[in-house]
C-alpha cells in the first residue's frame, strides 16, 4: 500500500510494536517474523549485500546496516555496549527504516530495540530448523539477557523445545528470565555452570554480551548430535567459543564475508570451511547429515533479517492500524522549491537587513 | 546537556528547522553552520573517516554517511532522485542521527533535506573564502533547483556576492529562484546559456543534477582567476566538469579517498594532484597563491559537514526550545529486562495457548 508521490514516513515506536505483539500473540509474530526470513533467505540473489559498517570504540560498536532488493532498501542502526546495563541502559538499541528504491522516499521508520530481540530469536529458530535433530526438546540458555525469552519462545513454539537449562554469570538475570517465563510450559532449570547448563541438552544456545574473546563452550562439553546456536561472537574481538568447538562441527552462517569478520569464524583461518544458511534452505547444500554431527549456527546477524522483520511489522501495522505519520521529509508543492520552507523567514531577514 | 542514562531520542521536522532559522535568520544560520563546519574540519584528524556506503539503482543512489569522534557518532541517510521531480517529490531528501559514542544512545533524529541545502550552501562558503579573490563579487549560478537559492544566499552574505549569473535547462527552475530571491539585494541576470553565465563572473557555481557524465563546463569559457564551486558532480557516473577544466586548475576536495570515488576527479587518472580543504583551513597547505590561479572545489558532501550540521542544529534547537522527544529506543526499567514490553501480551497468549 505504498503512497505514490508521498513522502510520508510511518513512524512505529517501541510501544506500537509492544501493541502489535500484544494484538498477534507473540507465537506467532515469532511464527511470521520466521517465515518472512525464510521467504527473503531463498531469494538471497536479489539483494545487493554488503558487511556492514561499524564503528568501534573502546565501550562498544555503533554499526550500520543496509540492504536492498530491486524495489525496498531497507537499514538498520544498532548499537553493543556491554557496560550500558550498569548505567542503566539496554546493551542493544536499534532502529530502522524501509525506503522505496526508485524514489528513495523514507517510508517507514521503526524501533528496532525490540524487534531485533524477535528477528533474531526467529532467525535461530529457521537455522535450527534446518540443522538441529527433529527430536530435539531440551536446551541449554547461555546468557540469560534482554534476549533470551525469546531465544527461549522461539525455540519453545518454532522447535517444540520443553526444557531450559539455564546459565548465567549474573544470576538476577537467570532470577529474571525465570519470573517471566514461570507461566509458560516451559521447564526451567536453574544451572550452576556452563558445564552443568550444557549437560544432556540437544541444543546449545549462548547469547552472552562481553565484547572479549570467551570461551564459554570448550569441545569437552560438546556432545554428538548437539545443535549449537551461537548468537553472541558478533563483532571483532567478541568471541564464545573455543576454537576446538568450531573444528569439531559444521559450520553454517548468514552472509560468509561479514562471518569472517565478526563471528565465532574470527578466531579461524579464511580457508575454514563454512556454509551460507540459505544455500540450506534452498537445498543447494546439506545441512544435518548424520544425528550425531555436531552442527553451528555462527549467528552475528545479517542486515536481511532487519529487512524481513520490518517488513513484517510494515504489515502486520497497516493491518492492525497501528502507528502514525512523522513528517520526516518536507511536503513541498513544488519539488525544486524547497527554498519556499524558509521564505517567510528570509523576508523577514531582508526587511531587516 | 546530554541527558544521562536516558535513551530519550529528541525529534527535529523539516519545520522545526525552518522555525530555527526563522527565529535566527538565514544569513546567521549560515554563518553559524559556517563556522561549525570550519571548527570541525580544523580537527579533522580526531574523525574516524570513511567514503559513504552508496546503494545505486537505475533511478538514483541511496546512501549512508556515518562519521564520528571520541564523543560523538553522526550518520546521514539522503537520496539522490534526479527524476523525483517529475513525480513531485524532491530530488534530494535526508535525515540523521546524533549518537552518543559512550553508550549509542540515538539523541538527535533530525530532518536534513533542508538541513543538507543549508550545509551543503555553507560549505562551498568555506571554501570560497579560503580559494576565490577576495574581491569577488559576480558568480554564475548553474543549475537553479532545489539548493540553488541556498548557494546564492550563502555566497552573498559570507562572501559579498552582489550579482548573480543564472542558468538553468529549465527555465522555470530559473523563475523559480528569482521569485524567491527577488527582494534581496542581489542583482539577479537571467542568462540564456552556460557560456553566458559565466562570462564576467568572479565565482562559477554548478549544481545541476543529472545522473550522467555532463560537461557543463568547459575549458574555453574559464578565465583566469576564476574559483569553480562544483557542487552537482557527486557520485560515479554524475560529473559536470570537462576533465580540462580540471586540468586547468588547482583542485580542492572534501575528503579525497571519497572524492576519488565521487567527484568529477572520478574522470582523472589516480594519481592526478588535489588538496584536502581542511589542509588549507588549517595552514598545511596554500589555497590561492596567484590572483590569475583558476581554483576549483570539487565538492561532493562529506559525512563531517551533516556531523556539524546536526551539532549546530542540535544547539540552536535547545537554545530556542524547539523540537519534541520521539520514542524511539524503549524505556526499561530494568535495562535486562527487554520482555517488560511484550509481557503482557505474552501472558495473553499463555492463558490462550
Amino acid at each position: 500500500m505504498k503512497r505514490p508521490n508521498s513522502v510520508r514516513t510511518q513512524f512505529l515506536s517501541a510501544h506500537d510494536v509492544a501493541e502489535i505483539v500484544a494484538k498477534m500473540g507473540l507465537a506467532q509474530v515469532l511464527r511470521g517474523m520466521a517465515d518472512y526470513i525464510e521467504a527473503d533467505f531463498l531469494r538471497w540473489s536479489d539483494f545487493d549485500k554488503c558487511a556492514r559498517v561499524a564503528s568501534h570504540s573502546a565501550g562498544g560498536v555503533i554499526e550500520l546496516m543496509p540492504i536492498s532488493d530491486a524495489k525496498t532498501y531497507a537499514f538498520k542502526y544498532v548499537n553493543g555496549h556491554p557496560k550500558n546495563t550498569l548505567l542503566g541502559l539496554p546493551t542493544v538499541m536499534a532502529f530502522g527504516v524501509l525506503a522505496d528504491v526508485d524514489t528513495g522516499v523514507p517510508h517507514l521508520l521503526s524501533e528496532l530495540t525490540l524487534t531485533t530481540a524477535l528477528r533474531t530469536a526467529a532467525m535461530s529458530a529457521v537455522a535450527a530448523r534446518a540443522l538441529a535433530r527433529a527430536a530435539s526438546r531440551c536446551m541449554a540458555l547461555i546468557g540469560n539477557g534482554a534476549q533470551s525469552e525469546f531465544q527461549a519462545l522461539a525455540f519453545h513454539h518454532l522447535l517444540g523445545i520443553e526444557e531450559l537449562r539455564l546459565f548465567d554469570t549474573d544470576r538476577s538475570a537467570t532470577a529474571k528470565l525465570v519470573r517471566n517465563l514461570r507461566h509458560t510450559p516451559l521447564r526451567l532449570i536453574v544451572c550452576q555452570s556452563v558445564a552443568h547448563a550444557v549437560r544432556g541438552s540437544d541444543i546449545v544456545t549462548t547469547v552472552t554480551a562481553d565484547k572479549t574473546h570467551a570461551t564459554i563452550l570448550t569441545p569437552g562439553l560438546i556432545q554428538p548430535g548437539m545443535h549449537i546456536n551461537g548468537v553472541g561472537g558478533d563483532c571483532p574481538g567478541k568471541t564464545e567459543l573455543h576454537a576446538d568447538v568450531l573444528r569439531g562441527a559444521s559450520v553454517f552462517v548468514e552472509y560468509e564475508p561479514q562471518t569472517r569478520i565478526e563471528g565465532d569464524l574470527q578466531q579461524m583461518p579464511g580457508d575454514f570451511p563454512v556454509t551460507e544458511l540459505w544455500q540450506v534452505l534452498a537445498g543447494r547444500a546439506p545441512g544435518r547429515i548424520a544425528p550425531s554431527q555436531v552442527t553451528l549456527f555462527d549467528s552475528v546477524g545479517f542486515a536481511l533479517e532487519d529487512y524481513s522483520a520490518l517488513r513484517y511489522m510494515d504489515d502486520a501495522a497497516r493491518e492492525l492500524g497501528v502507528g502514525r505519520p512523522l513528517s520526516l521529509i518536507p511536503e513541498l508543492t513544488q519539488p525544486k522549491d524547497l527554498f519556499s520552507l524558509v521564505r517567510p523567514a528570509f523576508k523577514d531577514l531582508s526587511l531587516a537587513a
